[in-house]
């Protein structure tokens, strides 16, 4: 990370917490807000669709830039995480740009908050071990389901960690994008029930012009495994054309997205490893949107949540020239996806 | 518990958040401080003590009341606490005009929290079960040594309605007392690691003229086991003797308190059932101030805790007119206390 300090950006970067407390507190007085966008970096237009959304409803927008550790299991993928300092800071930049070409209804970029591993776990170094010891905020059981049942320690490292960015930014109003629906779930169970003073905001998942939802990660996947990729959002749409035809029991909507599934497969394995992507899929899901407990049939009053993750392999073989991606297609990616069914009037 | 919109106090009373919330947003904009002392009731001299140290240290006191579930274990004495709304607004009332007769250097009692079950836990009944699931916050190791070794889902419970009770209050400080020394351990280690913006304040613990710390559980005591319980304080006062005199060794500190422990006990059991009060030692502990670790010698240089839980068990027999205390005599009583060895110049 290139150092902060070494440069004047139009808003201020902090590493530590008390100074930004003091300009915080300087916020109340003056009764301004605070929307708050915390980040792991490697921004993409989903975070500035987020940012955009806070300067819209606030005075001042903080981002964090923050790759938490205790998020990532054992054996996952921290190392592997892009770290992208001054590609984000520039995106703010022009961001900052957009919302002065706007003028005095939208709030300003005014603060980034880039902590170090020792400022958000001060006491120990933090436990990546499903038993291991550290304060920790555990949200059960939603934290066990879908992405959890995967990754078991993700919801709790998401949940602690963001704790302490809600404690330290204080903020109005915090972002989430809707293509993590599951954290959007934990954070707001986390912040109802810890009475938490920030209003959880969630945004609608961007996605890139043929569906594929935005992701730090998908710069892992190059051209071949992008494309099959979108079996995953397709998968999810067929689903929800089922619900939208009017059906309600799980085995109709889950067999219309498993067929998707199993067919875009089968035409991947009939091609010579050169030619294909293989991927497996990890869950497809449906649920209650508070509980995330998959459901038989979707109550129409409640609507529900279709969730997914599809896990790219490596490439097998690559062919001379071929764009496979940061990492040389080589990088396992794993998808997720999701649609929420509204509820039915 | 009274119905607490009946009658006018000098401070506001609160059973939700929003309310709060809002008198405690415009303090802020008066530039005015907080000083929290959470309480769950049962106010004896050792509250009213943390409360006095509060209102000099701040120009607002809010004092909170909730008799926490989540901190009792599955089999121990919720429904025993005693709860005692009035005796403990009169008490506030008194402290409040107390501190009127100081003039205008002491602060005043203007909140007391007393919240529902439902708002501190809103989402799911609360667990006390160890494996149970909820939304919780957890501090480990520290969590699981001394009182946590019999008592292994209190500092979650503590730890967990801390942090909720710190979201709600938004103190500039928080005042615990040093009784429950473990508890201020944790509590600290909790703040620091969320980085919630309060500073903790420990008062000092108060004792009867004869040492005894003050508890709320003390009322389940009567005569026979009061005078016998203090055979805690003692072993600790003789530990401290040994520290003093300058012995470091562990087996020198310990021996000491042990030695009183064991007279006491066989003094005791030579009495005839209706004469005696028996106990069991639960531990003595010789610990590092920071971690809670055991340690073999005191550094000099960071002094140690030592600590002890005795549980008193019910008389065997009474006598009439005696005074056994609330409860008859046949409430188990767990007793702790604790002393602090200084670092030696």
């Amino acid at each position: 990370m290139a150092s902060p300090s070494l440069r004047q950006y139009s808003f201020q970067v902090f590493r530590d917490v008390p100074p930004l407390r003091q300009m915080r507190r300087q916020l109340v007085l003056d009764k301004k807000t605070v929307g708050f966008v915390p980040t792991m970096g490697a921004l993409h237009e989903g975070h500035l669709s987020l940012i955009r959304q806070a300067a819209a409803e606030n005075t001042d927008v903080f981002v964090s830039i923050f790759v938490n550790p205790t998020q990532f299991g054992v054996n996952e993928d921290l190392s592997s995480y892009p770290r992208t300092w001054d590609s984000d800071v520039a995106k703010l930049e022009r961001l900052n740009d957009e919302f002065a070409r706007l003028g005095g209804d939208t709030g300003r970029i005014t603060a980034i908050l880039a902590p170090t591993s020792k400022v958000m776990y001060p006491a120990s170094p933090p436990s990546s071990e499903v038993d291991g010891d550290g304060s920790f905020v555990t949200i059960t059981p939603i934290s066990r389901k879908l992405e959890g049942a995967s990754r078991p320690v993700f919801f709790r490292g998401v949940a602690t960690v963001c704790m302490k960015l809600f404690n330290i930014v204080q903020a109005d109003r915090a972002y989430f994008g809707q293509k993590d629906v599951q954290q959007t779930v934990v954070i707001k169970r986390m912040v109802q029930d810890f009475h938490v003073n920030t209003e959880i905001k969630i945004g609608d998942t961007v996605r890139e012009h043929d569906g594929l939802a935005m992701s730090s990660r998908n710069v892992y996947l190059g051209n071949r495994r992008r494309s099959v990729g979108l079996v995953l959002y397709n998968a999810l749409k067929a689903a929800e054309n089922t619900y939208n035809s009017g059906k309600l029991a799980r085995s109709d909507i889950l067999d219309a997205a498993n067929s998707v599934a199993n067919q875009v497969l089968s035409e991947q394995q009939a091609l010579s490893p050169s030619e294909r992507a293989l991927y497996e899929v990890d869950y497809i899901s449906l649920a209650d949107p508070d509980t995330l407990d998959e459901v038989e049939s979707v109550d129409p009053a409640k609507g529900a949540i279709i969730s997914g993750a599809v896990k790219m392999v490596p490439l097998e073989e690559t062919k001379p020239g071929e764009d496979c991606g940061l990492g040389d297609g080589q990088v396992p990616v794993r998808l997720i996806d999701n649609l929420i069914f509204k509820p039915r009037a």
